[in-house]
């Protein structure tokens, strides 16, 4: 099977332990992750060839964070060692009707300034069969986006299937151009987005057709009739019950045909960071793996309900344990 | 803003990690506690100038007690170090049908043996405009009992608010006068209390009149009659589904109108302790902040069900948190 | 009172914290447990004299294992210490959708290889009552089945009551004979039964009567048919709504009256395992105290529904909590 | 092998984990000790049977302390359960030129106010071959030394070997008698003590001869001629480098011959608490197993050697442990 | 006693536990600290009054570093709450031969930027005796070089003493002045400094005179002279055996007698940051308390030793611990 | 730079925390390792490329013991997923006179039942220019020791370099094969050789000859006599003066010169398992990119020296720490 590569920052993330506050921590539990590269790390889980490209900085958190991609299967020999520190998270996670807080620290990082001259991405996707990125990556930097822009242009050279996870983050797109201008010109290169109603207005404002009863429908398809590359739109349903209880689906328009799953109810929630990223992983490997966008889609979703229940960034778990939730197998019965 | 002060034991608390019990234990979380301290700190994160007033040991395990509210805003000045033990208090943590369960070992305490004459409480209260007691206090000893009357003395002096939680505790009242006799005398100085139907009976033979169609109110109304001072009577209504999952409204009278707020759905709970007093505290701060008590009765509700999210006694939360919560904005949905 | 002895395997039980997965574990957590000593660790927990019966290897883990024993209360002094190593099984805990999964690696333990001719069961059985065994220790090997064998035969000599859990393990039974022939021939000297459907079918190929209305019945009149000496068949109904929500009742027939429990919904569960193994252990307590196998039924399935709220393979919880679940007060209010 | 009986108080020790100093801890690490028991489960651990006598309150706290006395082998048959409180104590743990700290939290606890009549000593005693105690015993009250004198009355009635380490508290002894009194007249029903020239001159204003060359001797001389009824006196000279690093060897005389131990050198020390009960149990179970008293004050001076390399309060070795450090293995060299 | 205020910043600790290397770690210990804030809380902790001023975030990360401090009874009233990021350090603490490490993340914190308009120092300084400043503020920032300037302006306005801890970090000093112009146009307005002869090598381009026999002698006479405000010179002498041993005494020169103290052997060292902080408290505390300038330079290196011992930036020690070992107690025994 | 490939078994490694006892722990640690892969993970941090082959159970445990070599750079391409258990063993670490203890649990691992047939040895070799075994692989078992045959076999074929630590361990060796046999058929193949004289005199009867005053060279002499493809013998002298403190030097004989290094005093130990497959990987690390032996064994033995303060099997070091060591830099000072 091609190589799924993925591009975009890894930061620590720095947690107090169980459901204490800021203030109550004397010490916070680690681990790594970053929209793309929990792509790529969850798709490695799931026995698909995966390869990350970032840039971290050249000392020791640079490198126990590629040492945990590493260990999870992730092809990470593309890295730039460059620049000076290691972007970070502080995440609280909340319980009931107390939300989890995310305070970032991201400014300055080694991948925030890295030089798009350092990737050289004929060779890095010269096995590759998918390159998925997301909206976080080019909401950067201009170089950044810049070397977001050099990717897809040369996927698409090398004739690869491209995704984006589009992601508008309204506090990132600091640097001087706008999002609406970077995004528009960047998803002109995919196949591929995940792109709410929300997303679809912020940065390409566009809405729903009046009257419309599927306001998604009517929304994918606007959107690929502005970017004619695009050829499956699709993203989650979240019912926020609580910090600790979730419902989710998917859903799915290719133009042609609109697709739903079933709802998954969670309950209770482990950990809900990586859900969205989970959910492209799922819909990667069920598009290279099934031959019809329902049984992607629904394994999408059903990865992403998994991974509420796994603790930290990434979707650890294997295609066996996803089918079997496709399956209707949700009553978490013991295995012995 | 004028301080709230707070008169009352603080103990350390010990509990098993996670939901472990007693005899599993290796190790006990050690967090620091009381009923009226706990206002003190919840108003201190609320941004209203708090202080506590108790006594200590003096030892390391006293001084760690004070450092922690220190930590919290509190104002510990007025502290007395005197005396031989901290009292301690050793907490269960419960689940689902499992309830949580309290050992206390807080008999010959530093607090319990305090000389009420190491309080010059005009002093203490000269920046004060609220005073702030529990029932607890006067049940520990005759001198704690009788520290509480000075201070309730030197505030009505000075014009000065007074509120009590009632909070009838049978198993303490053991140094020889009766709870009834005792309280009857404390609360005629009393502004405001938190006072429930079984505290009214238990402690003043306060039931409800026959056929009534409001027991609260009723009894409020009766309690009211025999404490003129009293202005409002308040209490929260728990519903206890099980030790992980709540339900919580707040009730209200004031001899004209009844108040009561949304029921709150509290599931999982992660810490019910201090629960009341993050209502207490939350019902002041609305006093001093609303103009019209239906919102510090919500405010205090609000406060007080996202203080079962928060580890340990105090309720760590702000001002803007809590109204989020009054908003309705109950889904815990990630805050970025 | 008498004892009930218990006899079989104890492994370490090692599990990464929370609901971490394997992967994940930089440590284990150890609790040490099986499914006779689980029974006879619960009986102790409850006050009734309780001897358990194993072979550990000589060594420290065996020691340990020994320890924690000893430390609830059972007797431990016919151990056999004998042989290379101790069984353990890993477990990873799950959460909501995501299954608890168990990793065996008990294969070549003292246990085992055990001799038949190091246990004295006329000397074992003296002071005892009843004997407890489970379907596991004749599934693991040839010398493991000839022991049980003995040992129930000891227990009808000296007029002991004898009861088992037939518990069938497809994945046990690997020494060359059939659990079929071992376990007919076992349970003919049986006075209580657990035996579901599922285990009626698998061990003794009996199945409901056709259009039968109550097929528990129908198979436990055909097992007391074909094994006269067994004379109440049990077994609990699991609904099993998701990993950390289930429902439990308990249904009990005696040749004449069928009898079963209120459900007892549990959620959240804290550890599931054991579950069965204190159903058991509650249903011998009750046997022994109450004068109507209603009593019993129902205190063996709320002593079981008591033990998801508890880490570790064995119900550390006394008669008085029992007696309030079975009293209806499952709403875990906070005991002071 | 005889039984050998211990009496006194276990407490529960609260320590902060690491050398962390109270005022940082939000965690206490929890073992349970007391002198005297500490000797009868080191004496279990060397495969001596023993029994534990003490007094406990009838609550969570005291079933889990002798749960972990039962865990090491030590029969707790006549625990009476009893009281209010456990006594507790909290330690800080030093380093370097950091002293640890201990601070008590043990008045009024349930073994200070037993009842004497609750202990039926000549049935405690019936299999007992030796009894001890220690001075801090009678120190704690009135009725705790009655009952030690009841102990040591029924021991010399029945013909059993009494040890005592006398261990002069100063900060004990507050019920209104005297250790000089006291003391002098439990010592007389003892055969062996152990007691420095501290000691002796605290107790018994026993002080060295002028011009002896060897202090102790001259001491031991005037206690055994003050007290016919003891054989051998005994004590430890501890080289205290740091908290970390101590020299410790073994004193002996008997009237006849004075001996003495190779200094070992202990360094770094992992808990140095119980090291003079370790002393003791090795005494005792050198008393009981070697025909000569230079092996066994070896024994107990290695013993207590190792005790400062084991956490908490007990000596966790074995006979073997033991015995190689006699041999003068003292070298750690990994064993596999 | 007047206050002591000190000024710089105060960074988060990370630290993964014990000795882990970084890509070892899955959490990391919080503590916070600062070089001129050590200062401060070391003196709180001695009993002097202190405040610290800084600059923080207004995040949750700035509100809890802010709270330790106020733990500690350090005033935190002039805290100024404005920019992005809380300065943060890793540091792996070494053993043996293997060194501790520290990796810095301070570029572009919220004190890096501050504003010095912010602080009004003669507000800050009314009730304060004593100013202290260490070199690494002026190196961090233009504006915090500033701030510096103004803060030691204001102090001597009002006659304030005045020390620096010059502590030359040639990795800091990145924003275009040279440390040599700042340092030497700051250090004019102190009374007392912390300098090393190699710090006065690199911001002064002092050395020895050629032939001297005291070479610290030397050189602060030099400093002295050229900044004829200073009256006393003062640092330690540092003998490291290994990360975990080392050997320190302090010395002192006042332009007429040089004084030196002992040398205290460490070891083992728990944690060696804020051991020169502890060091400048100590002297402090010894300059306002004792009236010979050998106590004070004893008490300071005592403290500092004692410091070593500690976990965290802090010395969290008593005057009664430190004198203690200014007695010569340094033998660490245990302390009921 | 040609691979390094290993060949040997992983455990996975578990332990108590700190210096507690088997009998003391409720939870142990988990790291992996084993003699060959320790080798192998170690070169992989020296920046030498590295292979290990190995043979795991297809379970989480044996995929995540791949995952934790592979995080730190080893490639694990060659693992063959087969059979039924991971080898294990427990750690249990000393302090001072009390000696470290391992105890296995190794018997019938999946590599222990390694089918030889599943190892390609050409076409792992391939990239390779040497290849590392231990003397407890062959020790295994009859397949064990068959497919360390045969990779030693390819090794000679391709012309790669072999080295060996023979390591004689008695209580392996149980498959009806001698060590003596079986190794000195195997060590013909190999270049270079960890050996010491009692590993001589064990495995292959050679004795130093008498009245030498070398008895390594005598030794090495005649080891090389016998086995001519051999041209290193190299062995570490090992002082234990307890488990916490240890002296360490490394000694080399070519046939032409003896050489030795410096002793390193290594206090306090943090973990001295892998201490011995340190000095093998370091010196080949130094046999690989140094032209004189010397500067080799210096290499490995200052590498191994470093090991000693580093937790679990593998030496978590750079090439830089490395050599300050050799340059003398072991005061293990500060590095910020």
């Amino acid at each position: 099977m091609k190589q799924v590569v993925t591009f975009g920052e890894i930061m620590m993330r720095l947690s107090p332990p169980l459901n204490y506050r800021f203030a109550q921590a004397q010490s916070l539990e680690i681990t790594y992750g970053g929209g793309d590269a929990n792509v790529g790390a969850s798709l490695a889980g799931l026995g698909v060839p995966a390869a990350h490209v970032t840039c971290f900085p050249n000392n020791d958190l640079g490198r126990a964070a590629a040492q945990q991609f590493r260990a999870l299967g992730v092809n990470m020999d593309a890295t730039v060692y460059q620049g000076d520190r290691l972007g970070l998270y502080f995440l609280e996670v909340g319980a009931g009707m107390r939300p989890s807080k995310v305070v970032y620290d991201r400014a300055n990082s080694a991948f925030a300034h890295l030089d798009p001259a350092a990737f050289n991405w004929d060779e890095i996707l010269k096995n590759a069969g998918w390159l998925h990125w997301t909206g976080i990556t080019p909401a950067i930097s201009a170089t950044t986006a810049e070397a977001t822009r050099q990717a897809i242009a040369a996927a698409r050279r090398l004739g690869i299937t491209v995704s984006a996870d589009v992601n508008y983050r309204r506090n990132l797109w600091q640097y001087g151009q706008t999002a609406q201008n970077v995004m528009s010109e960047l998803v002109q290169g995919c196949d591929v987005v995940v792109c709410s109603e929300n997303d679809a207005e912020d940065l390409f404002g566009i809405v729903p057709e009046p009257g419309t009863d599927n306001k998604f429908v009517s929304v994918a398809r606007q959107v690929m009739a502005r970017f004619p590359q695009i050829k499956q739109v699709i993203t989650t349903r979240r019912k926020t019950h609580s910090a600790s209880h979730n419902g989710l689906k998917g859903i799915y328009y290719d133009g042609k045909q609109f697709l739903e799953t079933v709802t998954y109810d969670i309950n209770p929630i482990v950990d809900r960071i990586g859900g969205g990223d989970a959910f492209m992983a799922g819909f990667i490997y069920g598009a290279l793996n099934y031959d019809n966008p329902q049984q992607a889609l629904t394994f999408g979703v059903a990865a992403s309900a998994l991974k509420h229940t796994v603790h930290g960034d990434i979707n650890l778990v294997t295609v066996a344990e996803v089918e079997e939730i496709m399956k209707g197998n949700t009553s978490g019965r013991l295995l012995r």
